[in-house]
């Protein structure tokens, strides 16, 4: 199924990334409306036209009329969500997500849900460190990556509906793997790497600090700055492959040390072409 | 001693941050010249009119005429060259670097250096991940650190100048820490990151990752592509500090393995929270 401004599209959660979709989607000429728990965010959504209505509750013909259901929540806030409020979906309505942690989410949303709606996943791969409608801005989906996680429940008309969200927000790449590999994946490229600028930005009390500082500091703390009742919930949910990734990683970390403590010089060559080369692979085309 | 245009300034070893510097100071109405191996550089920056005179070998007359002479070399190599080539130094100059450690270096060349010639140590907190005089650009200077780092054995003029000559390049910020502080500094924002993003990007052989990364572990791993012949050296010069700074990230890190563990929802928040906090100090002005 080819996503078409004849579908109409529901935002449920209206932040910093629910609010980059409806710049987006309402740019390309979609009937988009929005459900949030702030009435100023809804207020401000109207006001900058992103949306075309909008309410700060459970609004039932808002849901009834969308096509298609972006769920832009913390996850254990999307799971209650859905129990408490999928009697009033459209029959045969899509609903979609953005969630940052798969196989659990999935699992769960698509066991309960009603059997004429159906769920495919996806992880848009975009942020910033601020939130709120109020700096939404779809540029941040331009050069980014986007997965669609589907399982063996999901039907193709769905997943390539959601591809082609994807495609319309603007993301430079719209992959598909399992939630399982996705979940593997990202405990590696996000949250490892979130524990790690923690971890930098914490271990140290020196003040004063930030008059030494180079860009290396900065680039590799930018994420210590972070949301903590999302990053500890999405952590949580993933513990198992997020600790796995951290020994990854923290052996790794100790065989450079051994390196240094027995002057290995051509070891630490060795290791430094090695991580020069696999990073030239990670450049934005 | 303020820095003028009357100063002749002669940059030894003229690539990235050699070359920005060149370019920088010719800008400002200073008279630059240049000693570097490469002739292919030699013939570049006088193309592009960022020096006004060099030389692909060690030319006595270029050194005997120069007021301030900038070292932009690898360690072993800069010691090495002023062992050799002091003799050429016209009386009275004042020698500075680039170099990214500093106890060891101030120490061996303030030791070995002709009484009537100063070396005042600087560090330019600014770089990228490129290299040569092609690639020189004076904008890396804007918003980044500059580092004096005196001895005992300097003047109050030659630490003036050395001041002056990061704020004529345009560095925002120019501050003054003895050698062993500067050492120990360095080997947390700098070194100890260069650590992680190394071992990040060698970790894992997972193929095709560059699909599903978001800007979190772009960042991270942006210092993973690195020069293995300088930064092999600058580790195993500062290795006692880097070791300690590494014993202290482990720790931390582990910690924050131990609540993941434990399901320590609030230990985790409230680390976030403390990064969080101290992340905000660091954002460029």
């Amino acid at each position: 199924m080819k996503l078409s401004t004849n579908h109409k599209i529901l935002i449920v959660g209206l932040g910093l990334l629910g609010g980059s979709y409806a710049k987006a989607l309402t740019k390309k000429g979609f009937t988009v409306t929005a459900i949030t728990r702030s009435p100023s965010s809804i207020d401000y959504a109207l006001r900058e036209k992103i949306i075309s209505k909008g309410s700060a509750f459970v609004d039932e013909e808002l849901i009834a009329e969308a096509d298609l259901v972006v769920f832009a929540l913390y996850p254990h806030v999307f799971i209650e969500w859905i129990r408490k409020n999928q009697k009033f979906f459209k029959p045969g309505a899509i609903i979609t997500d953005v969630t940052g942690v798969k196989e659990s989410i999935v699992g769960t949303i698509q066991d309960m849900l009603r059997p004429d709606v159906e769920f495919i996943a996806a992880h848009p791969m975009a942020g910033r460190e601020v939130y709120g409608v109020q700096n939404s801005d779809d540029r941040i989906f331009e050069g980014a990556n986007y997965i669609v996680t589907p399982s063996q429940k999901n039907t193709h008309a769905a997943i390539e509906l959601c591809c082609d969200l994807g495609k319309t927000l603007g993301f430079a790449k719209v992959s598909e793997i399992s939630p399982k590999e996705h979940d593997k994946m990202i405990a590696f490229v996000s949250q490892l790497t979130h524990c790690i600028a923690i971890s930098l930005m914490t271990c140290q009390k020196t003040e004063r600090l930030e008059d030494y500082t180079g860009d290396s500091f900065r680039d590799l703390t930018r994420i210590a700055r972070l949301n903590e009742d999302m990053w500890s919930e999405l952590f949580l949910i993933n513990k198992t492959q997020l600790l796995h990734q951290l020994t990854l990683f923290e052996r790794e970390l100790n065989s450079l040390r051994c390196m240094l403590e027995e002057d290995d010089v051509e070891g630490l060559k060795s290791m430094m072409r090695y991580s020069t080369a696999r990073r030239a692979l990670f450049d934005k085309k």
